[in-house]
């Protein structure tokens, strides 16, 4: 079973019911955690059989709100939707846990209640973006970790170069480090930093410093950054499309003549919207963690909703993280100057996951 | 005269000289700084009659390079295009600077030779960004600073207010900081820092954590940021740009049809292209100096060398920074707080230009 927080979210617990249900009519099994009372309504609401697909409430009284202070909801909200999905992951209860809530909490939550993979500080949220030509661009992080430090990014590019080539079969994928410049001496304190640790660091296919075009145009593969710098980059790529589009609907208004052309071009257009939209990809694996959390979007609708949940679905049906951790703890192994002493000492414990759905 | 810096920019020097030509073509003087073999040779491809326009070549046998550290670049390079340029200018021989190159070193030459506004700890690249409705939001910093401390963001919040009432004629102008999340809680150290500073300002109308988004809907008139993160969700907006309407021309691609349908749209497409043209803004301000240097784009082509020419012009004709430094003092004044006590010192002196065409 998947669990979802059906709590979290801007349009939470609305959008957030409405895409488990549609995920449910596609057989993945969901538990809706959260107010029993709204669920129970919204779900008649939406559909009166609902209960003939498989899908288990799971009442919670707390929530953890979008303006909680992460530690302080995940401590004492022990009856919050989150915490209690995480818990329910935890003790192998699901198979995996999908929120769109406060992603600061879902972070603390999930290294508290769930466990990071020994040897990794912070775990991160990573995720491909498309570019137009059809690469795909692995970006982690795109908003954990707020402040971060160079030996932290360094983890970030072990687990993207894992990750990329685990799905992607790139034997040496091309690894860049997200600056203001592609010189070396560009940068801020922790760019700088962290580009002299990856260059020391001959197991990684390290590129050098990139810039935000470079997620565009296919020149790498793994793309590593901060979660702040990463997730401003995230949102102002949504934003500008969100904008363009806004703009060639405009263009089309005023005559009919322009009307009529707009009504020619419908096609492309929407082929142009689908390729950037965020709500297709739905949500993101938080990287770093002992079992899958993804991490949706805080303002994503029901079909993102229902992306999200068919990614976790993949993503447990596959054993993935099981299959994510060894070479991430191998690679560790191998350079224990990244890894702090506490963490290290953990590096040499066996751990064992077993997720089957 | 406007003192161009010949040698700076990545298609430097055919492309300088030929927007240095453009512009000169509009009255405007022009001094070219930079190797005399060079500059005279692209003067005379360009066009013939070259001297019969306001155009003095200065001959500097130096260039700061783009791989250059800024500081090293400025101290030992005393006969560069750059160190020329604004040495010129703090003595008054020109009236503004105009530069592609090395950012990081124009900043370090501009606070060394050309000298900082009293209580303003570092310049920083301000500038307006346009949306498709016509707003524009004045964004500070896009560049100039990789790592800054929340008294400096506020001075640029400072720099903002000052720059947009002068500019856009609002009284009250909606300040907004940069962050990954709307909620005050969201953000790193330096954006929770920066926003309880600006928050206990009360003549400045902040209205709190913006993100991305927020550029294109016209809800702030000011967006404040560190050099960092302003400089990615810069450059991520144009990569994205790029990409769509690439994209696009990708779709008109294939069949007779579509081309024919391509044709149709050419003028409305050309539109779009325009509206977020980086190369149409040509170049942005160094707030915070004494006198006005210029950062043009390091990719910048002749078209947008021209525009960064001429929009020194118009700051040099309007004695921009001298109506501008006044108020930004006594703003800074009236709240020593955020000003480190060496600065402080300099508020009370007065400082005195006169820079007329």
């Amino acid at each position: 079973m998947i669990a979802i927080d059906a709590m979290g979210g801007d349009f939470a617990p609305r959008s957030v019911v409405q895409g488990a249900l549609q995920a449910a009519r596609k057989n993945i099994k969901v538990g809706l955690y959260g107010d029993q009372v709204q669920l129970f309504s919204l779900l008649y609401e939406f559909d009166l059989n609902w209960e003939k697909l498989p899908i288990e409430v799971v009442h919670c009284s707390q929530v953890v709100e979008m303006t909680d202070i992460a530690s302080k909801g995940i401590l004492k909200k022990k009856d919050s939707s989150l915490v209690r999905a995480l818990t329910d992951l935890s003790q192998g209860a699901v198979q995996a846990v999908v929120s769109a809530g406060n992603s600061g909490a879902v972070l603390v939550g999930s290294v508290l209640l769930v466990g990071r993979i020994a040897g990794i500080e912070r775990p991160a949220i990573g995720h491909f973006i498309p570019n137009a030509q059809g690469h795909q661009t692995f970006c982690i992080d795109l908003g954990a970790n707020t402040d971060c430090r160079p030996e932290q990014l360094v983890q970030f590019a072990i687990m993207g170069n894992v990750y990329t080539k685990m799905l992607q079969h790139i034997t040496s994928p091309r690894i860049g480090l997200l600056s203001n410049g592609h010189e070396s001496c560009k940068g801020s304190h922790l760019v700088k930093e962290t580009f002299a640790l990856l260059e020391s660091y001959p197991e990684l296919n390290f590129i050098g410093n990139v810039e935000p075009i470079d997620l565009f145009n296919g020149r790498i593969d793994v793309l590593v950054s901060d979660g702040f710098s990463g997730n401003i980059m995230l949102k102002t790529a949504e934003g500008m499309h969100k904008a363009i589009l806004e703009s060639i609907e405009q263009a089309y208004q005023g005559s009919i003549w322009r009307s009529l052309l707009g009504f020619f071009n419908q096609k492309i257009f929407s082929s142009l919207h689908d390729q950037f939209d965020n709500n297709r990809l739905g949500g993101a694996l938080l990287l770093g963690v002992n079992a899958p959390v993804i991490v949706a979007h805080g303002n994503a609708n029901a079909w993102a909703i229902e992306n999200a949940i068919k990614f976790a679905y993949k993503k447990t049906k596959t054993n993935f993280i099981n299959r994510f951790i060894p070479p991430v703890i191998e690679h560790l192994k191998n350079h224990t100057l990244i890894v702090s002493e506490m963490n290290a000492k953990n590096l040499h414990s066996t751990i064992k996951f077993d997720r089957s759905v």
